[in-house]
């Protein structure tokens, strides 16, 4: 299903694995800023979403739609920002943001607004595992 | 099918409109720095993706899908960025836009990068009627 698919060295450094959905594998931008996952689709020499079959261009977006439910149910969240880039790392990946009037880029984007604050290990740990709840919880 | 569906006074100030789909208003962002499509489902009363239903966020894909292809067959363009904020504008709207390196923002995001340089109204034409042939062409 997933032959030859690696995650990019730069995505692997900045994120932390969630959970593993049935196209996408989520993972926490370890920002503790926002609260910010990334959905990376398991598929080898992806780069843009029309890279992906039709198929899977619907599962890419049922999970995105997963991602923003799981953020609104266990962090603040005024506004969910989607945005799908990859100026600089070009593997497909989908950011889902959960965003608080006020934050540290409100209301900016998020992308190249300084500098990711590292989580205190033990509260991100306990933010993974509330999203992955989140992420496996009925719909 | 969209009753009391205005279009947001500002984003109808910054954009020309281009094409109206089965869902969408597709219209040009008056920014010539970058080729820039804004989707604005024409249903009121939507904030987020969710707001649709599930038909109606597989139709706004296939549309933000459509709109990417028809920037890439009409501009140069290196890497497709896609786009859902509302942090601003609450009404839902999906950015679609084609980025070149080395353009005015490379390789941060077109949100909140700078002025926007408007086109010049010839220019802007031809491109708007160009956007609207490849919208129709068949897929």
């Amino acid at each position: 299903m997933n032959a030859g698919f690696l995650l990019d060295p730069r995505l692997s450094a900045d994120t932390r694995p969630v959970a593993r959905l049935d196209l996408c594998e989520a993972r926490l931008m370890d920002d503790a800023r926002f609260a910010w996952l990334v959905l990376v689709p398991q598929r080898a020499g992806l780069v843009e979403v029309a890279d992906l079959t039709p198929s899977e261009r619907t599962l890419l977006w049922h999970e995105v739609d997963r991602a923003g439910a799981a953020l609104q149910a266990v962090a603040t969240c005024d506004k969910l920002n989607l945005g799908a880039l990859g100026n600089v790392v070009r593997q497909l990946h989908v950011h889902v943001v959960a965003r608080r009037e006020g934050d540290a880029a409100w209301p900016g984007p998020v992308w190249g607004s300084g500098a990711a604050v590292p989580y205190d290990p033990t509260a991100r740990d306990m933010l993974v595992e509330r999203l992955r709840e989140a992420l496996q919880s009925p719909r």
